[in-house]
């Protein structure tokens, strides 16, 4: 029992300028768990409808994610649609109806408890809060979160980052968290915030790895073509984390290759709708895609 | 003689939340000459006012830049006055007083016209065309330009695109020549235009070097404050194109040191006022700085 990943299911309709799809797999730990999966066999913890395509299921247990922790629940699954604007400048919301997401309380099965690894994916931190207290072992925790509970639940999410070991958040969001424009000083007010690893996500342009006073950057893949930047950022955290659990090395040189293999899943992530980039690689695309970034950053 | 510099020398005004200061040396050949001096021996082709300060003759002469190709005229030298806003989102020009620069008219002495390397610092496309019709070798030719030529006098800058070898320009200016907001794009559009090399830089986001099929990102440090951007991306040109010209190799390995000296001198020069940052440099400070890139990039 390595890595276990809580967060939203869903099935997402999503418009973009290269298309549109319907009620395919969505959701934080959709992503997460199937990036996680090319290092090591995930957990997920999550809910969903009675609706859920039996595909889907497969398609998790192909990727040799454990669904014990994955309840079945009389309803609906929670839906979400999106439009992105020419060039992804914006994304409009379409609906959200969270249906048997609304009540959705986390309960890991007792194997899950002694898990070293624990991937927070975005859900409400008060649920993320829930999630840790049942937790019995001293787990590297993983914290994703979004604006929108910065807004609407910020006490729960400043005594979260208290209990986690390091916080994944993109630019927006640490400008609203720190009030800090500038990264070196963002990434310092984090840091007294709770988490002792920061990584501040800057979407085509990269990330920002804080451990103490050093930094680590590694640049966005240049793409001739994004299909749909949907999930990108959970795809990042999921490689992330599951390349961590592999390896179980958590020096600063070690950080670097799995901020590099996040972002080497989420560039393969954007070249699709939905987790359709992420779920048929093998190892030598993964290798082939790492050299990319070695071609384009080592110097 | 191996590296020409043809630019405009002013006095600056600049009004940023860390301070001001008033008639210090700016324009983009002064940046461009003492970035270049810490690799190679510039030399400078500009035009200045009676006024000019004898301090700074001096300090480009300490930094060994010929300046056999500076006319002094009857007259002041150009002045402008620039005011940042909190955070740098935004830049103000106060004033634009051109005086001896409004007529300026750039005549290469003899020597200058079989140099190797020619940086066509920004001034107007009509007058770096100029230039070139004066060279006698088939130099490495550089172009710098900004958003106010690609408005004004594009036919001039797109006949000039075709007589170089590579061009740098920023994001913004990228997108306004090629109406691409994707970079692969963009960067393929603008070799199209004639430069087999393209760097667009990207500000505290660092810069994309794009060769044939070929890219290289180098990330912008992460410094905890910023005093004065101006003439950061004109330090950024002067150091690539100096180490350029001391090493004399034009292989994408060598251009890839090349964008990160480039990068190491610009993050020197945003950490003062007007080239103070650049102006007092060691060799032990270039190698520190140059470590500080490899930590944050290398993996």
């Amino acid at each position: 029992m390595s890595l276990i990943i809580v967060g939203s299911l869903a099935l997402d309709t999503i418009e973009a300028p290269a298309g549109s799809v319907a009620d395919v797999p969505g959701g934080s730990s959709s992503y997460c768990s199937i990036a996680a999966s090319y290092f090591t066999h995930p957990n997920l913890v999550g809910v969903v409808g009675e609706d859920f395509p039996e595909a889907v299921v497969t398609l998790f247990k192909d990727h040799q994610i454990d669904l014990a922790g994955m309840a079945i629940e009389a309803g609906k699954t929670f839906r979400w649609g999106g439009r992105y604007a020419e060039n992804f400048d914006d994304r409009t919301t379409l609906f959200t109806h969270l249906n048997v997401f609304e009540n959705f309380n986390p309960i890991l099965p007792d194997a899950y408890k002694k898990a070293a690894y624990v991937l927070l994916a975005n859900i409400h931190p008060g649920l993320q809060n829930h999630v840790l207290d049942q937790m019995d072992s001293d787990a590297f925790v993983v914290l994703d979160t979004m604006n929108l509970w910065i807004d609407t639940a910020l006490d729960d999410l400043l005594t979260l980052m208290k209990r986690v070991d390091m916080i994944v958040i993109n630019d927006e969001e640490a400008k609203m968290l720190t009030n800090e424009r500038n990264y070196g000083r963002a990434a310092k007010k984090l840091q007294e915030m709770g988490p002792e690893w920061i990584i501040i996500k800057k979407g085509q342009h990269g990330a920002l790895l804080f451990h103490q006073s050093r930094v680590f950057a590694v640049p966005g893949l240049v793409l001739d073509e994004v299909k749909d930047p949907t999930g990108a950022g959970d795809t990042f955290v999921g490689a992330l984390i599951g390349y961590l659990a592999q390896s179980k090395d958590h020096t600063f040189d070690n950080m670097k290759l799995a901020v590099v293999f996040g972002s080497v899943l989420a560039s393969f992530c954007v070249q699709d709708f939905s987790v359709e980039g992420i779920s048929y690689l093998d190892e030598s695309d993964l290798e082939t895609r790492y050299d990319e970034f070695v071609i384009m950053s080592q110097f």
